[in-house]
């Protein structure tokens, strides 16, 4: 298989952001409580209430988020730890989401937040967004498009995911500062004069020049929206990086705060929102839906966000 | 269920490293390579060349090594990513291969370093050394006693793996020092005078005071066996940490690099060797066993391991 340079990935993110209109990304956390009770009683119905059963329950609610969705975005962010809480069942559910995503067109991010040692990096990468040998053989094993990973092991916890990527013509997220509360515990350090996640920025920056795919690279990195002002300094930091900003919504940040993350092209940021759409129907604003229609209130959700982030940005 | 005292996981680890004399733990990190033809031969026959090939060979290979070496040693500490590559098959080698090692006494260590934000990091801790609800029911998903953590996002990253730690009496080790070649990259940066690792050690000392099982915190770390110096330094930030030392063999670490990671009483550190004992039979010094009974190498290179790492410490 050669390469093919309209295969790139981030190349592809940016087709279909344009195309959509729609710098966003749904991000697939479903816990069980997001589930309404008619799809969990099924599930339970067909399989009791086991792992088996949550699974099942929500494969078929991601499936009805999915179904009313995938025609107005680019991308799909399943939370790995959302499935994996549900050991083996839930991560074929995980799978099935993936596979389900992709065959509906969608660039899917899988936000795995994986990092370790070398060879063991290269395992999370090959079974996430490569293909493992058996024998004669080889497979993927997950098969995302693009993962989130954690920076905390230094270069050479990152290189073997950037080496896969360039292989498969799949992307990385790199994080460089989370949306949480406590995330400037480490992260905000100063080294130097400088915070510690302006210096991972720097790095992301350098990995992602042997990654590039036109003005961008696949290598990306992941700022929370919580932080328009760092967002400004990050921006100028890792100009071609394509940002991953999650914390949009229920986490806290609004349109306003989002514009210092894209670049004059308008490009360059795409913004998550996962409780806000996946459980709108849970929100007075939507709740005229109810739970029967909980999938055209994760619909609205998305066209009013698409909507204020557009709005905020033009 | 209530809180038992004698069922601490810290406590029960320490019965057991001091039962056997054996601060050691096996690191069960099966990579394709390492599994002998006759084992892997006889797996793609039932199987295929499939993931359920490989998930095969890789569990029946390690069931080889524990069978040969459980009397000897107190835990072990499977590396999710070696199971992670093969995909869903090879998550079903890793449950199994948990069950096993616990069915055999062993304490058993997962070594998945997750860590994300709250919630999720709720989902990893509930999937791997909790129980998460479904219904009126609850089920372990992964069952590992202890698991690594990755300190990146900060405390309401690593709480919930805490709060799991004390209902279900298990245990954590956060990362601080990794043994990889760039691991000084950004866990060595100088904020105010210090190392970073120091910061996130004062840290792991600060959350274990909430889970303390004697004298020691079912809150550990991570420090690699190649920086004996920090080791020395960090040993004395986290008196009541259970340090977990990779790097022992394979990656450089010599059994009198060690004893700085030890207390006065003998205990506070387990010592990990993967390549070093599970692929011993590919080592010039355990040849003779040939690769039909590389299980008995496994089991030759843990007596000679325990008796190298008892040898400098007494």
């Amino acid at each position: 298989m050669g390469h093919r340079k309209d295969e790139n990935m981030i190349s592809k993110l940016i087709t279909k952001i344009q195309e959509k209109d729609a710098p966003v990304v749904v991000g697939l956390d479903p816990m069980l409580n997001y589930v309404p009770e008619w799809i969990q009683k099924k599930a339970f119905e067909e399989h009791g209430e086991t792992l088996e059963g949550a699974a099942e329950a929500i494969w078929q609610y991601n499936k009805g988020i999915v179904d009313a969705t995938y025609d107005l975005i680019p991308a799909v962010k399943p939370q790995i730890a959302m499935y994996e809480q549900f050991g083996i069942p839930g991560l074929m559910a995980f799978k099935k989401t993936v596979d389900y995503c992709k065959e509906k067109g969608l660039v899917v991010i899988g936000d795995i937040k994986r990092g370790d040692i070398g060879s063991t990096s290269t395992a999370y990468a090959v079974g996430h967004i490569g293909k493992v040998t058996v024998g004669s053989k080889s497979y993927a094993g997950f098969d995302e498009d693009i993962v989130t990973v954690n920076p905390y092991l230094g270069s050479d916890g990152v290189k073997p995911f950037i080496d896969v990527c360039k292989q498969e013509d799949k992307g990385i997220f790199v994080l460089v500062k989370t949306s949480n509360p406590s995330s400037g515990e480490f992260q905000d350090q100063m080294v130097d004069g400088k915070p510690l996640y302006e210096l991972v920025a720097k790095k992301v920056a350098e990995w992602g020049e042997e990654c590039m795919d036109g003005a961008y690279s696949n290598v990306g990195c992941v700022i929370g929206a919580t932080y328009p002002e760092m967002g400004k300094v990050l921006r100028k930091l890792m100009p071609k990086a394509y940002i991953l900003v999650p914390g949009y919504g229920a986490q806290g940040g609004t349109a306003k705060d989002l514009a210092p993350y894209f670049n004059e092209d308008g490009l360059g940021a795409i913004v998550n929102s996962s409780r806000g759409i996946i459980a709108a129907y849970k929100n007075d604003k939507y709740a005229k839906f109810g739970e029967k229609n909980y999938a055209d209130a994760s619909r609205q959700a998305v066209v009013d966000m698409i909507e204020d982030i557009n709005g905020a940005l033009k």
